[in-house]
């Protein structure tokens, strides 16, 4: 469960409303066929612009960013030191049988163990982060894209408002709620676009970004046991990829591993 | 067909024109002069913009998009295998015989037939994608300056009507339609860029980030049938290129082809 | 002659003057003053923004992709294949008496002619294909950023008008046709901006990227007569910068060229 | 303690708050709802597009810039120097003794001491050069995105204002101070963004940029330590990172580290 | 002197002016507060987002650019040829005499005479380069920050004098007058960035470009020398940097260097 996201949009969402009660009746902000525009025109420009599948997965990603626990990078790093292990005492064919549920680390092992060249290994693991990275991006850009069309719909809803109100401009009494109702399309797909999809695609993006670091470092380390497979330069060269802060030193990791 | 884009474009217009008819009548949404404004005027700088065959090119593609099926990166593999195997059991140079649609797979063929060495085989097919590429971008290009045109048509419209408007201020009875009337080449502009020309930009750029992915196995799999030509590694290097949730298994690809 | 921008302009400035023309009176569009802001202060910042020699070779290059035709790239790869038939025949040395009239051919064959290594050759045509690209880069930027100052200049305009009409705002019956006239300063720079600028900029940009791919098949092309000099060879790397659709077979180009 | 922030924070807000004294009353311009959704909103949003630690590290990123002094990137280049000489004298061991606050160098001198190769050296230190840029970037973004949610949140705060205003509009005599109120919160949110985050995230990459700098020296220092070990070549590799009118000559670096 | 800046400069304003003077009273358009919130302002906000001496440095650029005249690259060419020439006849040694003015080519005479090889000549004046472009860029940025932070404080002015008129709606007739003075301050910070602060922006990159493309033929020249000391050869790949159309052939360029 992603704490600060929870935080923020009850926060958000309660200092938004509790302004719009403040000054008055809640019933002014709510228009059904507004919120139809905004929501169904932003949902339906969304599907001309990406791949059905694009979009599931959209969703799908965002429910678990907010869900899933974060990964510690130095997790990674004390299992290639484990596999480094392994493989110096037990032989690179046992790495073959290492259990575990990233398909990455699992693709990773299977190479060491089929003894393919740096060459290959690098390749292979390379192609991964990259087309990985390539649909983490069209994810991210589903909800970016829709932080733009909801605004988008948004004014499209109040020029229908505005031209329907002047249209009709004998009676200056209307004027105004005329005026509050068109502007409520632009208030809505702003409030969606700043509060909700533009914050999740900076989510998804900062996660993306330590989801390529973990994988990174599986890559180097696997080349590393290719070439020569010292549990200490595997240490040096993979903590770099960790903040000098958060690393921690070697001796701690192996014991963390025994247990 | 791609059945995403159909519902999207169908599901917003129908938006559209309900959140019209219940606010009351179509008939103040319709404007000819301005209809002709935007749509004429986003034709005209398109021509001025690019060249006349990159504009024809630009609505072939849209119409191909949104008719055409999506080609599976899992067909691409298992084609690759194949012609491994065939070049293993009667040589490179049957792979001329190698019947297939794709200009570009006749190509790989060609000079994998020709026994060109890996650089050449290499930097004719790295041409050839980036030159797609190239072409593809424009295209996209293209909808995506109309997606910037539209809009500033739309606001010189509304500036016109605007200036005659002011400029006769005599009747004040008439000065909310005379704006009803400015304000709708605005929403046309608006409209165009928002709910056709932005999302067609989108969907032909994600058609072809998937094509050049169709189009590198075949490059990365050429060259491997000149190195090493194993099945079993070039099934290994080519999956890389698709998300480990739809890969298919090796044995599968194989029957398929068989079929 | 360049078809598509002629149409494009014509059609363009004929919508808008007849817009224009159907609403009432032209004069209400002419401002001598605001069209002296608009243009003259876009002019002016160019100059502070640019070298002189920019301005005008921008103006000039924009002089010539109206007036003078394209090039085909089939053209380039046939007389690419003809210097490698003739250095064949003839030897490299003859390559010097070619005639042409292109610079970057003519350095090319003197290059050749000269028994320049492969990395000479290659160094300097990409040094001069760069350059190229750097100066043309410039020539577009040149209309970019007119199409970035005229609307700027526009608001100013619009603003001098406002704080104008504001200051005197004892007659309300002038309030009309001073907005008016103070509005037009943001049309005629949206107009500028949208219907010459930025267009100018972008056929400019279409015009570079086709001049690149021309030379860049000729810088390929000579490093292929420096290394293998085989005309069959050079027509399957070269034929690569050409779309499948618009390229020509290889003996078609033989006949062309023998006329 | 950064002198030019200080003052430019100070005068910047003096400047408004005078400003605002000067055309009446103070009190207009303070509205507790109002700056409840801007500065609230801005803190949710913020919390929901990054990880919490990245939100607190930016706010200590942010207090360590405006406190700490900036650092000399020619102390760098002497440490180097000096590193350099001892490795000629005493040799590469008596690195490990080095003693020093930066967790970079100490890691530098390490990799030296273990006689590690080049290739090593160069790997780990780009890596954690590499690693400490994206961190920086990401604290950077912090004050970025800041900088775009606290005017659009000042946005959603007048909207919620005129809607409230528009739908009551009996009492005209209301109008003009409801929508002053209504236009704070755009106020706040601009004054936030221009004053505050924007100039932030501004001041953290600019300081970032020559903390790049001292590390780039550290690291090719090292690498010369290994390769060639020549003082004087490494002064002459190390003094091009720093513009020649700042650069101090190499005797005057050596007096100043004997002292 | 740069006379296009001087000229663009003087009609700019002049045209502003002009339309001022045409319209009504210049006093209309002075308001002093208003010029310190978007003069001091601006100023104020530059000084937090850069350090100081980047400041200095970029008002000290300005000043040199508007008066320094221009290089020719073809004095750059014809100096390395001469150069050659020296270290043909006299040896690398005697290229530590060479007497210019310019720190580059000193650093570049002195790496030959030093006997530096290829990689420590390139490494080192490559570097020189790459920091030049550093400085340089962060001075653009100075001004470019600057032509967005103008129009920002002019709408924060603007803001302050909406809030201060609404506030006190009772007297009608002052509306006008009063909305006058709360525009200048956008027409401010609008002038301010459109005539100057853009401009000299992009006059610094115009000249950064070619002040690179002069280092850069230095450097090409110094490796040249190094590698083959041809005349005609480092004319070649020279000249290459230069457009053909003010390419001055070899021999002018020695006849010019003897006199």
């Amino acid at each position: 469960m992603d704490i600060a996201s929870f935080i923020g949009i009850i926060s958000g969402l309660s200092l938004i409303i509790s302004a719009i009660f403040l000054g008055g009746n809640i019933y002014n902000f709510i228009n059904v066929p507004g919120l139809m525009i905004v929501f169904g025109g932003t949902l339906a420009t969304t599907l001309i612009t990406f791949q059905f599948r694009d979009v599931f997965a959209a969703f799908n990603a965002a429910y678990f960013v907010f869900s899933k626990d974060k990964e510690d990078p130095n997790d990674a790093v004390a299992t290639m030191i484990r596999l480094s292990r392994i493989s110096r005492s037990q032989g690179l064919l046992n790495l073959a049988k290492f259990k575990t549920k990233s398909l990455f680390l699992k693709k990773a092992c299977g190479l060491l163990a089929d003894g393919s060249s740096e060459e290959v290994i690098r390749a292979a693991l390379t192609t991964e982060i990259q087309s990985l990275q390539m649909r983490h991006f069209i994810v991210q850009d589903v909800f970016r894209k829709m932080g733009i069309y909801a605004p988008a719909f948004g004014m499209l809803g109040t020029l229908i408002g505005l031209v329907q109100m002047l249209s009709k401009l004998q009676d200056p009494a209307n004027i105004g709620p005329a005026m509050a109702t068109a502007l409520l399309t632009t208030f809505y797909g702003s409030l969606l676009s700043t509060l909700f999809f533009l914050p999740i695609a900076g989510k998804l993006r900062s996660r993306t970004v330590q989801e390529i670091i973990h994988l990174e470092i599986i890559r180097e380390g696997a080349i590393s046991i290719i070439n020569d497979n010292n549990p200490v330069i595997i240490y040096e060269k993979l903590s770099s990829f960790i903040s000098s802060r958060r690393r921690k030193p070697m001796n701690q990791m192996g014991k963390k591993l025994k247990q």
